[in-house]
């Protein structure tokens, strides 16, 4: 082999209850990444279309995490990197994680999977690094596993139960917040009640994942610790959310730290139908906004060809 | 049905990842309770035996939750209850939810059932003020339920899988430690790192129990926020935490407030073997304790009698 296309997908984490731990891997949006073979033992980037982003190895997510890759995985080739970036940076669905965990699997799938996706996370959030300022795991674990994932810690990264039926509506309202300004609003100290009651919704949230009951995990997903500053900063945050309970979605919360929201539906019908009436009520705004809507992604990041 | 008598066994609550949310239910050890019915419509504590406790009815645990619950489920008879305490009070493993859950219990026995035990916890977990000063939920919740358990919400208390191998030994130094002073020693606030490291070893812990993976469950149950702090409390705790762990118990913690200590371990064998090694170590001290080894008890109270 010596040419691969995959298809890295966006991803959604925190999930409300499980901030900096939960993820999920999203399907339909996400960046288009072919890697080939070159003789020269260097690693470039050759092209990156979608998105103005550098091409610099040290200053682009999948430079720096495929770098990491290589400095532990050696090779006897180089690699060229070409990107279509399908997620805009900066919209809280996993844009850097993508590119990260994309380069890292599609460059291991080359080399002939000398090592596990799951041993691919590491790399992935070194690239992470760049964007956020500290290596994060949640959304580039959910990329490289698929389905819902919990970082219990970096090097111990579980893959949980993640019923077929469930499916995300995002809205992505076209304003800029960064991650790091973003993470700044999350409180360095939390009272020991809102942990207690943070910590049991995202324990009740992975009962309900295995035993598949809706309504459990719908009812877990509370955020008492980052929602309520990080809300005030996503237009008419309180409107949305009560536009998706009202009409039956499980959950509505911010997806990573923003500025897209996602609610979590049962089926995909149901998360299309929220869809709709968010892109009604965002319509009178003057915001521009993106929708999607995906069931969850079981697989992660996919091969598209290969050569 | 005249009289019944149960035995209402004892729990471990938090279970070092799950402060103030997971219970698990023992066996072997425990209160037993006779309750019957009387003409006079009057709720009467005649016998306590096994530990000097207050008959008087609001002094009582047993007394506070039978009353909380014929307040709300109305009965034309009286009731007499005789308590046989087979745990002592301030040992930490729920002395008195035992009493308050056996109570409302058998109340509700003799009454032909009017409520499920799920509905029974928070007349339980009234008794439970008056030991704790708050109405606690995770010991009158294993206890009622059986198995191991999830405080979600105090209206919202889930049963989580629970497997059949998991064993408990625990060592109950008979020093007194109050409930009330042991949770005085727990912080008001702790840093966002420690929270969301908690909480991902509760997800974690959780998506074991699920999978029945011993070695997740064992690695999960970590305390970062308590342990450091109680564990003080507790003569020779370190000691007892590494002979546990180095050989094969799947974790070591304080039981509820302490002082009891519990090592989980895979089977009732490996439980009574870490037992051995703790009773010897314990000799070795002028502290008098008690050791107990149980499965998980998946049921919960028992009834031992009708008539």
């Amino acid at each position: 082999m010596n040419e691969i296309t995959v298809f890295s997908p966006a991803s959604v984490a925190n999930l409300s209850c499980g901030y900096d731990v939960l993820g999920a891997c999203l399907e339909g949006v996400g960046d288009k990444i072919t890697i080939r073979k070159t003789k020269q033992k260097k690693l470039k980037i050759t092209k990156i279309s979608g998105q103005k982003i550098s091409k610099l190895i040290h200053k682009n997510v999948a430079g720096v995490s495929a770098n990491a890759f290589l400095k532990d995985v050696k090779s006897d080739c180089g690699f060229e990197i070409e990107i279509k970036k399908g997620i805009k940076p900066g919209s809280g669905i996993g844009s850097s994680a993508a590119s990260a965990a994309g380069s890292v699997f599609a460059i291991n799938e080359l080399m002939g999977r000398p090592l596990k996706n799951k041993e691919l996370i590491k790399y992935a959030a070194e690239g992470e690094k760049i964007a956020c300022g500290t290596p994060i795991y949640d959304n580039v674990a959910a990329v490289l596993l698929g389905g819902f994932t919990l970082v219990r810690e970096k090097n111990d990264i579980l893959k949980l139960n993640s019923p077929n039926e469930l499916a995300f509506t995002i809205l992505h309202p076209q304003i800029e917040i960064k991650t790091s300004a973003s993470r700044a609003l999350v409180k360095n100290e939390v009272s020991i009640e809102k942990m207690v009651k943070q910590s049991a919704n995202l324990g009740a949230f992975v009962s309900g994942l295995y035993k598949e009951d809706f309504n459990l995990i719908g009812r877990s997903m509370k955020d008492l610790i980052i929602e309520p500053f990080r809300s005030n900063l996503i237009p008419d945050f309180k409107m949305l959310k009560k536009i998706s309970y009202s009409n039956g979605a499980l959950s509505f919360g911010i997806s990573g730290s923003g500025p897209s929201v996602f609610a979590l539906c049962r089926g995909i019908k149901k998360a299309k139908e929220i869809g709709d009436l968010l892109k009604k009520r965002y319509n009178q705004s003057n915001i521009d906004f993106e929708i999607h809507t995906s069931l969850v992604n079981q697989i992660g990041i996919k091969i598209i060809s290969t050569s």
